[in-house]
C-alpha cells in the first residue's frame, strides 16, 4: 500500500478520471475509465463525481449541496458525452441539471443518467453544528478487512478495488464468509489509496463505494440504483472517512441504501439515500 | 370534524385541488389552491403531488415510485403550466422530468420547481416485505394534538389546516408550548380532515405537512425546502396514517428531515428525505 509520494486534490487518478473536457458552453466530454468499474459496471459514485464536475464548471457556485441522480441505462468505459443546463442562479444556491449520454452500438445517443443538482459555497457556510447522530461505531483500521487482507478476491471486488482504500467493519463482513447477519448494516472505513484527501467529487463517490448492504441481508445478485440523492454539508477534513450504510425497508422488490459520511473531525460531511432494486 | 359523507379517492377536495388539465402533449394547467397554504406559502408536498399527476398522465407507468424535487422560486396560488417531458421508458420503470411554472407580476415565467421521477405500477410489485424499521411509537389519536385543541390557533397554522388531519404527538409539541426539547424529531396522525383514504399521491403531500423538526430544535423562522425526494414503496391501506420525521445533522445553515410514513397496515409506505434552509 506504501505509496512513493501522496497524491493530492487536484493532482490523483481519481481527479484524472473524472476530469471533464469542455467543448462548447454546456457540452463536456470525458473518456470514462474502466479504473471504476465494479464486475463490468462503471460504478455509479464515480459516475455521479463526473457528472458532478461539470455542473462545478457551468455553474457559478462550486459545490455539489445536494445532487438527485436517476440512473437511466448502463454506462460503459469509454467516450461520453455530458450536457449540462443552468435551472436557476441565485445569491447563496444555483441549481442545474446534467445528464449522460454515451453512443450504442448502432451509434445512437442514449442516455445513461440524469441529475438535478443544488450547489453552493461550502466555504461560505457558519460554522454552527448542532449534529445529534453519533459517528458510526467502528473497528480501528487495522482491526477492518480489505480486498487485500482476503485469501481469495472478495466476492465483488474489480478494478475499482485497487483505487480505493475499502476496509470493512468484520461485523458487517459476514456475507463475504457465507454468514450474511440478516442486519441492513455495512461499514468501513474510506480514501483513495493513492492518498488523496476527500472533497465534496469524491464523497460523491464514497456514498456509492461499499458493498450492498443487500448482501448482509443474504441477496447475491445485483442491486442496482433507481435514484441517488446525496447531500454535501461539509468539506471533509484530511484523512480515511467512516462510511456507515443502513438498509430499514427491503420490501416489494426495491430497497433504500442511507449513507452516512464522517470525516476524521467526526463532522458528518455527507448524507445520502437511494432507492434500489433487489433482484430476490 | 364529522362529515356529511366521506370524501373518497378521485372524488375529493384534494384531487379536485390537484388535478392537472392536459393544454398539449407535455403542457398542463392547473389552479394552484389557495387552500394549501401555510401562512402565505403553497405547501411544497401540495405543490409535489399536482407534479405528481402531470407526470403520472404523462408517464406509461401511473405510481410514483421516487420523485426528486428541486425548489427554486416560491409558488403563489394562482394558475401555474406544468411541463412535463419522458427521458426513458422501460418495462418496469419509467422516467420523466416535469417543471411548474407561474408569470411574474411583468408577466415572465418564472421556474418554481423541477422534478425528476421514476414511476412504477406499485400493485405489480412482488409481496415480500422484509423491512426492519419499527413503526413510530405515538399515542392513539385520541392522545394526540390538532390546530382544533389549541386554545388559540397553533403558530404556523394556516389554510392548509383546515383540510388536514393532523394530531401532533404530545411528545413533539414543546415547541407549541414554548419549550422545545431540543431532539430534532415530529411525529404525528395524518389523513385528509374530509376523510378521503391515503395514496401514492396523498403521500407526497403528507411527507411535508408536519411542522418542521427545526421548530423542536428552538428555531422557530422559516425552514424553506431546497430539495426533497420521495421515495412510495407502496399502495397505503385504508385509515390514517403515522409520519415520523426526524433530523440529525443541522449545521451550516442546512438541516436535513428524514420522514417515514406508515398504514394502518404497519407497512412503511413511503420514505423521504429533505434539504432545508435553516434560518439562524
Amino acid at each position: 500500500m506504501a505509496q512513493a509520494s501522496q497524491a493530492t486534490i487536484g493532482d490523483s487518478e481519481f481527479d484524472r478520471d473524472t476530469a471533464v473536457t469542455r467543448r462548447a458552453d454546456g457540452v463536456y466530454d470525458i473518456d470514462l475509465s474502466a479504473g471504476w468499474t465494479i464486475i463490468n459496471a462503471v460504478n455509479g459514485g464515480y459516475l455521479l463525481a463526473v457528472l458532478g464536475r461539470a455542473l462545478a464548471d457551468h455553474l457559478p457556485h462550486p459545490d455539489p449541496f445536494t445532487v438527485s441522480a436517476h440512473y437511466l441505462t448502463a454506462s460503459q468505459p469509454g467516450p461520453a458525452v455530458v450536457r449540462t443546463q443552468t435551472v436557476r442562479t441565485g445569491r447563496t444556491l444555483s441549481t442545474g441539471q446534467a445528464s449522460l449520454f454515451q453512443l450504442d452500438e448502432q451509434g445512437n445517443e442514449v442516455e445513461r443518467i440524469r441529475v438535478l443538482a443544488s450547489y453552493g459555497d461550502l466555504d461560505a457556510l457558519p460554522d454552527d453544528v448542532r449534529t445529534t447522530a453519533q459517528p458510526p461505531a467502528i473497528p480501528s483500521i487495522d482491526q477492518c478487512f480489505g480486498p487485500d487482507d482476503a485469501p481469495a478476491p472478495v466476492p465483488g471486488s474489480s478494478a475499482i478495488a485497487d483505487r480505493l482504500m475499502l476496509k470493512l467493519d468484520p461485523a458487517t463482513l459476514g456475507w463475504a464468509l457465507g454468514a450474511p447477519s440478516g442486519k441492513g448494516e455495512m461499514r468501513a472505513w474510506f480514501g483513495l489509496k493513492d492518498g488523496r484527501d476527500a472533497d465534496p467529487f469524491s464523497l460523491l463517490l464514497a456514498v456509492d463505494a461499499l458493498p450492498p448492504t443487500a448482501f448482509e441481508l443474504g441477496l447475491s445478485g445485483w442491486v442496482p440504483t433507481v435514484e441517488l440523492t446525496v447531500h454535501v454539508r461539509c468539506r471533509p477534513a484530511p484523512g480515511p472517512l467512516r462510511v456507515a450504510i443502513t438498509t430499514r425497508n427491503l420490501a416489494g422488490g426495491f430497497l433504500e441504501e442511507d449513507a452516512e459520511v464522517w470525516d476524521s473531525s467526526d463532522r458528518l460531511v455527507a448524507q445520502s439515500r437511494q432507492l434500489a432494486r433487489a433482484r430476490l
